[in-house]
């Protein structure tokens, strides 16, 4: 059933003619009404937090709600899904960008730093992150503006400042929090469903030459914040119950605080496609750090959430080159064109450029998430 | 008078017994209670994010209503400031922390890459910065409680996890956003009045340790985000147009963008105090980058402002050691411990030590930043 049947049943933001947005599930090729079946304004919401913040308990009884109504024929209000538009799903509080897969932080250390080790003395002592822009943090469908910025080629003498030549995506996991924590409190890796709604895919946009000039020693900036697009459906975690495995062993065994007992390493397949061409399929299962593994780091100092907190996994990349999440990395910097079906090349994007992420677990499909490159403005 | 008269005039939010958080503008020891004295429900939020977002026009309308009703007698409802609850002043978007004093760049380079040149070749070319956690910016006066996290101390083989040692603060000055900016639409230097609505003081709480094993190469994480404190009341840029100097001279001349026709520096004097005694007096004015030239360089890629966004300058140092905004610097790196008035000396900061940071130009008063280290939690 396309991906979304009753053990799917995504959230997301949707409005039709008229109408203001509000809360729906897509079941199938429809959205159901979630405000108007369930008599609830808790649903009438522009955005998920409302319902996102009354914790797991509440989360649990409406899934069994929704489930018992598309599954008995109950009076529900749907609206066929070609009819709705879709909006941002939830209101982003903090977003924050992991690194947590092997092959790609090797692969990137590689062509940042080639005078050094490609994996750096902390990676596998911790799951390495920094902060984002949560206010550029976009829905799908959203135009992309090509960054203009500083960039310094090598063997230029100084920086010059133009629009990026080297933009690129990111394919990401993205992990929704539902429940805030308290200042001061760090989460552990037990409480992990306790807190995190659901999950969606990101597509974290990346200029290269800006990142390249401007990460050291604060790390990436305006080469990631211009924009960060999001998929419009957030996966509850009870649907991905069954994707759950164990992660890659850790070697060395982490420090207690990012032991977890139950696996939250997931088995999602993930797909980038540009123009219409898969050019890559990473596997989220390659993933060394869990988001269970990531959300007691965040919270190890007591840094408090809030509900619209959106974490993100990092790139994700498998060991295949055929695998890796980023342009950079399946061009290896530039220095291999991928040759597409209409006989054109591509290293990093070109305007007009449509990227398109999706995801899936067996027939639970986290849907997708585009984007397309506008040009420069002048 | 006290540093809050009419030149004054800074915003702020706060409560009466049993009554709701709401605008206030401070004024001497009084403060005046916008809401029922203009008549304006605008100012019957609990934050400044609704007034802040009407724009630069209707702040300086306001400005002269306000200057008009308490320098003519007219009725006022004002509360001494001893009978009111002070509150966080606007809800933080987006933070980001900047990082724009040589002498501090330097100081920290030395200490944290001995084996470099100090200052990165990118520092000079633009204003270095990165996204902090908005969450965790908390009013003036919360308890610090000090963060717990992975440090690897020099000569250890691998980390281990535990309170922070090496506690510390950083003085810093910070911009508030009215304002907001379209998504792909750069703000040019020229516009930053027509963004900014004021200044305040920051204090970013950093632990040493935990960000000298996490920053490589992603930037500062949990070292950062457990706290942000904030001083209660924002100074509006017009109570500062006098303070406004040229930065320090810049060479190389910087690219064209973050070029500025009317001077943005600022000569504000700053303390730190750690239980009562002043440590240190940083110079604003040392600035080498203005926060025009950090607005130009934020959004220079096109990301967007969003009202209520925070940007704070980096830890203000001047060329003298007693001008230094951080412990790490005042006691290069623990090596030289403070002596204080008690006998007792201090490298970084104990369970107990208060620190306050204050600020003022000429008679206007910044107010002040203030924050208690409560013991780890266990």
């Amino acid at each position: 059933m396309t991906g979304f049947g009753l053990n799917n049943l995504p959230y997301g933001v949707f409005s039709t003619p008229g109408g203001a947005p509000r809360v729906g599930v897509r079941f199938g090729d429809q959205v159901l009404d979630l405000a108007a079946t369930l008599d609830d304004s808790t649903f009438a919401a522009p955005s998920l937090n409302p319902f996102m913040a009354q914790g797991r308990a509440r989360w649990t009884e409406v899934r069994e709600q929704i489930t018992g109504i598309l599954s008995g024929g109950r009076r529900a209000v749907l609206h066929p899904l070609a009819d709705v538009r879709l909006h941002m799903p939830f209101e982003v509080a903090d977003y924050v960008d992991f690194y947590a897969s092997e092959e790609h932080a090797t692969n990137l250390g590689r062509m940042f730093r080639p005078d050094s080790a490609p994996l750096l003395p902390n990676w596998k002592h911790l799951p390495v992150g920094y902060h984002g822009r949560s206010g550029t943090v976009v829905p799908s469908g959203t135009g992309i503006v090509r960054p203009t910025g500083q960039r310094k080629p090598p063997g230029q003498e100084s920086p010059d400042f133009g629009p990026s030549r080297r933009l690129d995506v990111e394919v990401e996991v993205g992990f929704v929090v539902g429940t805030p924590s308290a200042l001061g409190e760090p989460v552990p890796t037990g409480a992990f469903a306790d807190h995190v709604f659901g999950v969606c895919l990101v597509n974290d946009w990346s200029a290269r030459d800006i990142q390249a000039w401007e990460y050291v020693p604060l790390g990436p900036f305006l080469g990631k914040s211009f924009a960060t697009s999001l998929s419009p459906w957030i996966v509850p975690l009870d649907a991905l119950a069954e994707a759950r495995v164990r992660t890659p062993t850790q070697d060395p065994r982490p420090l207690p605080y990012l032991v977890e007992d139950d696996p939250w390493g997931l088995d999602l397949s993930l797909a980038l496609a540009l123009n219409g061409t898969t050019v890559s399929r990473p596997p989220y299962a390659s993933m060394y750090w869990s988001p269970a593994q990531m959300l007691a780091h965040l919270t190890a100092n007591g840094a408090s959430l809030r509900t619209g907190d959106l974490y993100a996994s990092g790139t994700v990349s498998g060991p295949s080159p055929d695998q890796r999440g980023s342009f950079i990395e399946l061009t290896w910097s530039g220095q291999e064109p991928l040759k597409l079906p209409d006989g054109s090349t591509r290293t990093f994007l070109e305007d007009g450029d449509e990227v398109t992420i999706s995801g899936s677990w067996g027939d639970v499909s986290l849907g997708e998430v585009t984007g397309r490159i506008l040009p420069a403005r002048r």
